[in-house]
């Protein structure tokens, strides 16, 4: 598998634009993006599970109903909740798109992210949307990546290569993070293309089973957004024979997915809110699946293990404390922690306790970029890992004033 | 019911003392203190549900069994867990205070707070114990309340007066809060004594249904300690006939004990690390207590809400947010919010949509230092309150470099 270029046009057939519009007034930045494929693609997406969902998230569900779509529209700066005339924006938005580029308007996928309890103008997009469209390129997956942008402070995009049928296939994604991240069900926004031709039916199983791992086990700070959705479109144009049962050409799918979804959370959890650190816990010797996940994910989740790892300091401690009240049934005998880095690697904890260790040692490698945590329950096979960051002033300044 | 000075001490028969003993080189505070009943007393305690349990709760459970303690011995800065001698310095701290104190070793309750991981020595303790003895008073609850704080900034303690056939009653309380406070069961450390006279298993029962509803509901951090414990000696020595069913003195009782810890809860929440704001969430409207519980709790944890208070900023989006969250059943086109406090109150959100406020208004409410967060649910008549407070650059600083 390669890794090539151009994010969500990186696959044959799709186009993408972004513009400024104008959506919040004083920010200058691009906040209308725009994805189509020249043909009809399969769609599926999976949304947040927060009982306050965005409009844009129910209007999205029912256009997908039928298994496909053939564009994305997404505006940034206002997050399209919590507003009575949510729906009927959302739905405008769509009808706007397809207008513009003569399809239906439930081929439209759409997306809000920003703040909460605004009424989002449609005036902007209305005026916006023919700028939108004649900047539609194969080099506009740049454009629409910095225009779903709100705190983000890196565009987070890739795309890779893999081969099903004997074809060359592409996938590629991009997403929009920072804060409001520990999602469930699906992060913040997330936009996949792929010309592989794969069935509506195998392309949701694929999403669904790949989330799970991906997605669902990243945290920036614990809270579960309203808008959260991953979408994927796949439109065929790499000519494989549709994939429509598990054989290997869906394994080598599946593959690429998650290449390129693990990569996205890694990105969306280095560029959490305020972040200087990406946090990966990996659990090791757990009796199933859900136990090593459950451990991960406290771990990141927890704000003393956050700060800790801000100030390099190697409390592990706290990693301990995170476990005990993680919910999971572990024999906290056998646990054992070490922190691992481009600095070197140290254990600091054996049969759950502590044991000597260098702390010149331990903060040179807790003072890299890239941190993880290995911790090892040693009481069965099951791994899992999770995503996170260091918990900074940064998080707090940029969460303390971020309406005005 | 009245406010009476005193602490711990403020029931009749309750002498204590705190000193500095030099658990950790190069912290000068006091570290040591103790806490005595002239008669034996009924005693009952709440502990952490964290798998990974301090070694001094595994001691303290197996002395309570019989129900009846004397003595309570707490140190700070080493919270003896995740240590193989854990278990072993635990029961020397009760031998050396029930040999100073010419009891037996399980009447002594013995608690720690401060580093997870490191070696308690217990040298420090053993030297210290004379003077510790030698300076029991009356007047001893201030040093012992100041003993068993960490990165508190204030003493936390509290005295009430209150009738229970006919007899004056007193009951009083001092706690050590800060961080890892996210209690499930009990809170970090708090030590209650009275000199009602109650029956071993109504003090047990009295305990678990109040902790419910006050230190089960505060949250700093949203990380449950390791050490927790809420204790509590009742001696008897009041005179009033013994509390041995549900009548109308122990009704008495538990009004006098909630005001106690409501007390202690809003202290140790508004002392959180690097707090600058009190937050109070009231849930009314709720099906039952617990969709109230749930939802006020959710709100509190929230690092979004926390960040926005900080900031005085009036972001109900992240109330609504938390809510939809919590897990809990609600129908979010119902819900209200509104923000109250010395400066006033504002509605900001009916039928689960924002109104128009006046952001000035709403400002001057937030800038105060507590806060009150009123969500109605308009579902039925269940109420809930939960404490905690804001995330600041301090909380970040604290806990970025506790160790050292």
């Amino acid at each position: 598998m390669n890794e090539v270029f151009g994010g969500v046009c990186a696959a044959k057939g799709f186009i993408a634009s972004g513009v400024h519009c104008g959506i919040r007034k004083g920010h200058p930045k691009k906040d209308l993006a725009l994805i189509v494929s020249s043909v009809p693609a399969a769609a599926a997406a999976v949304y947040t599970k927060n009982l306050v969902r965005s409009a844009p998230i129910e209007v999205t569900k029912a256009h997908l109903a039928n298994g496909s779509a053939r564009a994305v529209i997404v505006n940034s700066g206002i997050a399209n909740t919590c507003c009575a005339d949510g729906i009927e924006i959302a739905e405008k938005m769509c009808v706007l798109a397809a207008d513009a580029l003569g399809i239906p308007a439930d081929d439209v996928v759409v997306a809000s992210t920003g703040v909460i309890g605004q009424s989002l103008p449609i005036e902007p997009i209305q005026s916006g949307m023919q700028p939108l469209v004649s900047s539609l390129s194969r080099e506009g997956a740049d454009a629409a990546c910095e225009a779903i942008m709100t705190t983000d402070t890196v565009k987070k995009q890739i795309a890779v290569e893999f081969t099903a049928g004997g074809k060359t296939c592409r996938i590629g994604g991009m997403a929009k993070g920072s804060g409001m991240i520990h999602p469930n069900m699906a992060t913040m926004l997330v936009f996949l293309t792929t010309d592989a031709a794969i069935s509506p039916e195998l392309l949701h199983e694929a999403l669904l089973t790949d989330v799970a791992s991906t997605f669902n086990m990243t945290s920036v700070d614990g809270d579960t957004s309203t808008n959260d959705m991953v979408t994927i479109l796949a439109n065929g144009l790499a000519g494989n024979e549709c994939i429509v049962e598990k054989d290997e050409d869906f394994k080598a799918f599946m593959q690429a997915l998650n290449t390129v979804t693990v990569w996205l959370c890694r990105q969306i959890a280095a560029d959490g809110e305020g972040a200087t650190k990406l946090l990966e816990c990996y659990v090791e010797g757990a009796p199933n699946e859900q136990t090593a996940k459950t451990v991960a994910k406290s771990i990141i989740c927890s704000s003393l293990v956050k700060t800790a790892m801000f100030g390099a300091d190697a409390n592990w401690g706290r990693v301990l404390c995170a476990i005990g009240y993680s919910g999971a049934d572990v024999d906290v005998k056998k646990i054992s922690v070490q922190f691992r880095s481009n600095g070197g690697n140290i254990t600091v904890c054996e049969n759950g306790a502590g044991i000597p260790f260098s702390e010149e040692k331990a903060k040179a490698i807790l003072l890299e970029k890239e941190i993880e945590i290995l911790v090892g329950l040693h009481d069965g096979t099951a791994s899992a890992k999770a995503w996170g960051c260091d918990l900074t002033y940064d998080y707090v300044k940029i969460n303390g004033d971020y309406r005005t």
